[in-house]
């Protein structure tokens, strides 16, 4: 039975997260009339996408790499670079996204991060930062005791589960925001909630729905790469037993 | 020196979630002219002050009731009434937050549970409500077998988590919301970030602050009420030995 939960757990993960992207990138080519890469407004509607592609979808993705009963067996080390390199691909979108709105900012003339969006946006990628290069030294370089990396592994968990929850608040901020910013004229006041304001919030929905399952996986399944022993489950989960 | 961590991070959260009111009476009080119960804007500003009150540090606190080593020995029913006695009290709290901004847009004339903030933020009270009487029906009403108790109890901490976690998001954005329709006119634009715009983002970021160690003590600290042994570890801490 578990090996069902678990795979029927991954494919609603995978659905979730693929139409996360999908939506943001519909919101801001239907309604914002797409993208460049040219300092203009449509570079800023790289921004959404980017962060939610990076910081939220690949991050979610990487972070959950342990949790496939493959990575149980046999050596850690393939998994490790694997989990690193995908955070790493999660770092440059996400830097790619800010890159976006902070060139926007210098075409239009808006100062920086004086939001409070933007206070935990920056926050959240900063952390990010942190996490992926102590990561890297203490986690993927051999120099490190077992002791420390055993005393460091429950918080470089919870960090992690941490900056995605960030992130996920950031998402929800950074949506309302442009909402308001984009129907504050008389036809299409946010208020009046017409199609484009229905289609975003649930994008923002999906996204904090994709975020919950991602942190219960991630922190209270009983899905975890076993220590020691549990030998019995984890064959179970690989031959795909009952 | 597990009990100088423990009473240390009680006392650094008692001073963030006291911090976390205050900040928001005093920016409302302020910025905003104050409070009223007459369907004015001075009505709108008890809402903030209520969900920070009520859905954030009353929640939090109610959460970790069972984190108390004085909760570890002895019956668990008194402990069990404060738990859920606690969270009815600061799901009366978050009703009158929710009233006062429903009468204040009956008031005024504005739409109800248009922006992305509105949705997260009923869902989570939505939320809030389920798990208070799930949690009533199984946890404290005498009927329900040991197993169905042990079976839903990672459920129950988890969707507890997950309502505080949604809660802090509808803050960030709640707080982002009330910044751009109070601070839009041409002298205190927000992007200019006038000292309003400084005190409130840092309200929202201390409430993340909040959220996050509030989190961290109810999922991954050790300070859990042992459920069988580890005896010696609760009477160190119940001694306030080293």
């Amino acid at each position: 039975m578990a090996v069902r939960w678990f795979y029927l757990a991954v494919l609603a993960l995978c659905s979730l997260g693929l139409m996360c992207i999908l939506f943001t990138i519909y919101w801001m080519r239907y309604w914002h009339s797409g993208f460049a890469w040219d300092g203009t407004v449509l570079m800023f509607n790289c921004h959404p996408v980017l962060m939610v592609t990076g910081m939220v979808v690949l991050y979610s993705a990487a972070s959950l790499v342990y949790r496939l009963p493959q990575s149980w067996v046999g050596p850690k080390l393939p998994w490790k670079i694997g989990h690193a390199a995908m955070h790493l691909m999660a770092f440059i979108l996400t830097v790619l996204g800010l890159f976006a709105v902070f060139n926007f900012h210098n075409h239009s003339k808006i100062p920086h991060l004086y939001s409070l969006h933007s206070w935990l946006g920056i926050t959240a990628v900063f952390l990010f930062a942190c996490q992926w290069l102590l990561g890297f030294v203490v986690f993927l370089l051999p120099w490190a005791s077992l002791q420390l990396r055993s005393l460091l592994k429950p918080f470089h968990v919870f960090f992690g589960a941490s900056i995605l929850s960030l992130a996920i608040a950031s998402v929800v901020s950074g949506i309302n925001e442009k909402l308001f910013f984009s129907l504050k004229n008389g036809t299409s006041l946010y208020s009046n909630l017409p199609s484009e304001a229905v289609f975003a919030n649930s994008t923002g929905m999906l996204v904090v729905v994709f975020g919950l399952l991602v942190l219960y996986i991630l922190l209270a399944s009983s899905w975890k790469r076993p220590e020691l022993g549990m030998q019995a489950e984890r064959q179970a989960l690989l031959r795909g037993g009952e």
